[in-house]
């Protein structure tokens, strides 16, 4: 899946936490300082990003006389011909060169000569790294988005099919009051839709381009910072050229969004797991998303669930090494900031997994109905029916309803029946002007009919709302 | 400050972690679980909330039929009455009916009756603490908005104070080239405005209101949920009772928006530090934002800077620990959540406290311009003006004119002298084009003039930029 | 609770998030200030140690001669009648005199006079500070170590009584292998205990007195800082002033041993949930540790549980707050150390709440074995049995054992019977060696009994790990 | 460096973010399920721990009679042939076997046959990866020990060098007191002292072997979990089998132990970075430290400082990642398990890195004593002294003290001089009794020699303590 799995890098990792100890660094001061100081084992992911800043830049030196057209051409060539390099595996990098753009920029000049040279100019690494990392998390922006909309769809399609199926309502875990399946699924696309604003807004404030901010005080060149950017699908160039070298808010913001979004799918991971659990047995999940036994062939590991539960951690954890990295920094570029990648790297591709793994796991999952409509009816969920006839009928206020209830509740627990086995006389013992009428509102599915209230439970309620989704969905879907 | 201040608890605070250890809870086991689960203690934050949360959800009651008019007048009036209470100081909270919603609602039914009684129809405790929760942050971000506008404004007033003053501009807080002192303020205000998008945006977000979805399913009684999201100031209600009631997203964001913008007061506050250090000295804090030293009256410890740089940490831990709250918590509501508040009021009370110190601290400060425009010249800074040159008068390609800077500099440094000194023979032996011309942009005026680039330093762009932002302020502020 | 409950504060607490914003610091710059830079609102929790630490102090100084003996016992009457003073709610704190050591001090000097002022020669406010906050970490390391040794026992009682009883072995919540509750509960005294060694190592890495480092340097006088030191109750003095003033590490590995031990603490009350949870009923927990609802007197909802697998976050969030605070500060002390309080006062509170809580619940929660027994033994839970029967009898090599017994629980499966339920036939099938002794390691108790290895979880290997803690915990008790 | 350089994965690493992300998964729910579930990509660095538990528990099953011996000579022959190809990077790692543990076992039996599906009776995955993933943190450990030995030995070898030159002591960055350049240094010596504290604490803890308890129950087989254990290292065998397969902690204190040791090294960090600023320059970094500038050769950026200050962001990050896990999981092995190891290697590498890199700096750095000498002597640091002076010669209470030499600064800094260019005339109008002996205190380098207090900054006590710490280190050298 790497396209760079074939080239070779001159020195090899550093992040070999087995080495032999004590003769780690028996090179000396140089090898402990290039160990430290090159990026390029990890930002070399941004050679696309690289490459693609390089040309807007080049084209737009050449637009306002910097470069002549024939550099331009060279130059455009030379970095097509490089990434095609690096496409194949063909391309040597080397951790003397420090980073990818060092690496870029070298290779340029061994291919194309002196129009190589002319390249740097009106910028320094300082604005390009910040150009092409904003263009990196912007493409991981875009896909986490889309995954995002397909877990999206994949969840309203199965609340659709499942709108009207009842199942224990939970609170603090303990059967509370009866839900529709659906219902419970869709409360997640809520929550994915805020994650996909949470990524847009940060997409937005982060569309603005640092190329040409140059070191940190701008550049005498006159260059066209609006074309670079335009070429570059940015909004606009950023307006202060220290800020722009020194910023990561993008980076921190997206690490933020992703954080909460973990969160969400940490929730459903939860719940997987403990509705997978025997003595639930609310769902079945598909043989492609669990871990078998061979020797218990019964036994389905929700693994892929265990494993999006924990990336949160990862995630969070990135999010939290970001801040401390940014944490008292003074204006402008510090070196500290080269330690932004890794982690942005790192959440990135435990978002994307867990987000694959999650929609696989919703669309092929196996709802266990008849257990969930059984569990559903069980705990007296349907108590607050019995509350809310009292007020709607019998104009009782409701803190005495709730009482009411609750001594019939006692009185059925006592007996160790159902609700809807107390007898007429027991139910008026308790409030006199109680009717047969009641017994209409105490089982499960009167319950679910009866919240129709916007954003209630009710099935019509959940059909419409996957309903609207799904329309809302197709127009986003490639 | 704090409206509370005289309102009495009956039971005592339990934080006192320097209690008797061992006969700590010698009451048993109730008075454990009271400990631990009371929430009155700091939920009383919400009162005002509460009150106006449950006049809007009485106002809809009346409006559609579910209560009386002279019910809802009853409780209007009994709940403004209860406000006057709390904000007299008058009113005992007690730690026996666990939260401010039951506290105020018993009070109610103390105060007037059965109507007390049917205040709490077509809701439940879940969606009143998800929607006064809501108000509350909500307030908090308009609160900090307005700082983080008014301390904009501070600093792009000292930026156009000193739009024209050079100072060293530093990478690695090595001197690299002169920037204006204004220019740096100026990137303090990019930030900010950036602070104010996340917090605008996370208001957007949470401004839905979770009110009418009741425990977990929605309710059947025919409220009007669109008509108390109105009266609230919400833009619809929420669209999913389960997740309206599992729905702390609104705080995470809000936690999120916080850390970035404390790691931004952070990285000036370490600024203040260093530029107040006696080799820097390049600002003198006012008296009102030091602590002086009875013994030492030179001493002038930056405590403010330090205070607010320190700061970060209790946001972002408070980020951290809500985030660890919510991870992997099976809907609906759980008790885990009552932990949301705590961190929530502490970010924003040093969030506050922060903006407040710097905004007042950067208004007073005394900008030592002599020494910054010293030290702006020293150290080469205008090497990249050289290799400029170079490439835009002799056409030399940019990496060479790079290296043939880097010899000159190397001939200054070894003759100790400023690049200004060397001669004109020095400066050919190296380059044989080279004119008298180049040592018009030797110095610090004419580099700073020179970066006329888009964002860059040059003191024209900076007072534009810092005019915009005045203009722009001057429509939001009180 | 709080001895200092009826003292007053001259000046209201900052900390109302909900006040007016616009006009909160009406007062100006000094109102500010005083807000972010005093610390009395907190640090008054410290008196107990700040009087000790003078008392210390002042023996010292008249034991080597630095003040006389007469001003030795007027210090002494005075701090004494000072701590009266606060025990008695007497005291007043003045947010002007910014904290503990100068409000104790500044009342020293009203109530003494002269010898007042010479109580503080030879130390400043920051080896003071320093000192008295690692008594106060002391004595809640000390308190928190009894509270962690009592869970223990309580464990271990619960686990002597259920050493024989079977539950499932989950493995990813899903049924592997028969275990004894009284097993799974000792895993438990396991984590408490290595919880309570890094408390005890924590202690004695910061059992060393920092007093007499002074500002930064040491001082001039001939002070015996192994006196004061051995009255503290300290191992030796700090060997570095520079350090001694700026070292937090004591309340970052304080705040590190907690993290895990929430974490510890967070697992049991998710089990504590799950278990109370209908579908699975494995435990039922006493009224006192329950919330229940007024209108389903069946719902018992594990609140404490709940409250104590959250308190893990504002203790996680504790600690990465004061590594935060602590991140890149250069010698000695700064202010951001104010900030090292807060965080450590409201980890020890949620700690010590934790800890009450859950041994509560332990010692009071009722396991419903017949449930536990009945779910220990279905999903083919002693699958593994077979296959080490085929191993230890058959001599089978145990990746064919394992393979033979995957296609005995498939076949068992298919005719959806247990695996005791099977033929010899069933069995000869596929392996033509098995006997009829096989059908003696399929029942639970088999499995269980046979699990004799050390650590294993063979009802006599409980019962003999409970009673050996049990004898360990009795020589701590108090 | 990497041994494993040269080896191949026959699937290529999923951690490219940088993919097409619509076509990413485009092989279907098997290939995402693999992509998640897979740890070889990681794992592999497990390998010399898995082949050494393996050769221990193989011995062990020969020992008890439950293998035979011909048996154990083929594995051991097996394993070690296995070793041999993993460091020739011959051996074919496949992401289908998942795991490193399960990559070998397969390879053993492809090598040997029968005999090597007998090497997992009495075991399984759980305690496996338990005991190896210990015995890599006890590895690591080791190494990090002695690298913070190493550096201890560097400080206190350059604070010997400079116990006797001054430097201006800050608090606040204010200049406080006249401190030396060694006492400065022996402070970091102080905090590495108790990190090596730490990590042989936690080392103790993590000593005890897991191997044995099997999947979590234990086992049947007569296995002898105290010969494995001795063989391995551990001090004992592991109490309670539950526990064993469901621990992290020892990687938590691990990682709680560097995160307090990065946090030290960050403090370095940035005094190295304010030390190297031009308005300091009180130290040069060698050439092999810093990065320069082709264009500014004067410029000797302190990336390798930056860099460690910022590697505090992974450590703190790997921390909370791996905190965020283990919240809440119910015993006992759970998927979630496996994402332990990528925070701990991170961790471990960015240690190491900071380590070394740090130790170098320290050895090469040269230190400007005059410019220190002479910033050590303004800011009348020694103020202190005269109060000291007052208390000690004239019996002036200290508080009073500190109020009369408060006005003679004031005095001097009005007059722009010195404190020791004071008359004696300007000093007895403020306090008649002073003589002219007290000039004798008012030099930087008498302020410094009368600190003798215990840990104070006299020369003496420096050239002490360094030479303890010297002899000390001398034993543990390699």
């Amino acid at each position: 899946m790497s396209p760079n799995s074939q080239n070779t890098t001159e020195k090899a990792s550093t992040d070999n936490a087995n080495a032999q100890w004590g003769g780690r660094f028996a090179g000396g001061p140089s090898e402990i300082m290039q160990a430290i100081n090159a990026s390029i084992s990890f930002d070399k992911a941004l050679w696309r990003q690289d490459i693609r800043g390089s040309l807007a830049h080049a084209a737009m030196l050449a637009h306002v006389g910097i470069i002549s057209s024939s550099d331009e051409t060279a130059i455009r060539d030379g970095l097509t011909g490089i990434g095609a390099e690096i496409e194949a595996g063909t391309f040597t990098f080397s951790e003397a060169l420090e980073d990818i753009h060092m690496n870029i920029e070298a290779r340029l000049s061994e291919r194309i000569g002196e129009a190589g040279k002319r390249l740097h100019t009106g910028r320094s690494r300082n604005d390009q790294v910040a150009t092409d990392f904003r263009l990196w998390v912007r493409d991981a922006i875009d896909g986490l988005d889309q995954q995002a909309a397909s877990l999206m769809r994949a969840l309203a399609l199965r609340a659709q099919e499942h709108a009207a199926d009842p199942m224990p309502g939970f609170t603090h875990l303990q059967t509370a009051q009866p839900v529709t399946f659906g219902h419970h699924l869709m409360a997640y696309v809520e929550m994915l839709a805020r994650d996909r604003g949470r990524l847009a807004d940060t997409r937005r404030r982060l569309n603005e381009c640092p190329l040409g901010s140059a070191a940190l005080a701008g550049t005498s060149f006159p260059i066209d910072r609006a074309m670079t950017a335009q070429t570059l699908g940015f909004d606009r160039p950023t307006a202060n050229s220290l800020d722009a070298v020194s910023d990561r808010d993008f980076a921190l913001e997206y690490l933020s969004a992703l954080s909460i979004m973990a969160m969400h799918l940490s929730r459903l991971a939860e719940e997987i797991v403990i509705w997978c659990s025997s003595p639930f047995s609310f769902i079945r999940l598909s043989d492609a998303f669990t871990t078998g036994s061979s020797i218990m062939p019964q036994k389905r590991n929700p693994d892929a669930a265990e494993l999006i539960r924990a990336k949160t951690g990862r995630i969070t954890g990135s999010l939290v090494g970001l801040l401390t990295v940014m944490k008292g920094l003074p204006l402008a570029y510090a070196k500290d900031m080269q330690e932004d990648k890794e982690p942005v790297f790192a959440a990135t591709d435990a978002a994307a997994l867990s987000l694959a793994a999650m929609d696989g796991m919703v669309r092929d999952m196996q709802a266990n109905t008849a257990q969930m409509r059984a569990l559903a009816g069980s705990g007296y969920s349907t108590a607050t029916d019995i509350a809310d006839w009292l007020v709607r009928v019998l104009k009782v206020p409701f803190r005495t309803a709730h009482h009411v209830t609750g001594r019939l509740v006692a009185k059925a627990e006592e007996k160790n029946i159902g609700l809807a086995e107390l007898t007429l006389e027991d139910m008026q013992a308790e409030e006199p002007g109680i009717t047969p009428d009641i017994y209409s509102v105490l089982t499960v599915d009167a319950s679910i009919a009866s919240r129709t209230s916007l954003g209630g439970t009710a099935a019509d309620n959940v059909r419409a709302q996957a309903q609207r989704w799904l329309a809302t969905l197709a127009d986003t879907q490639a």
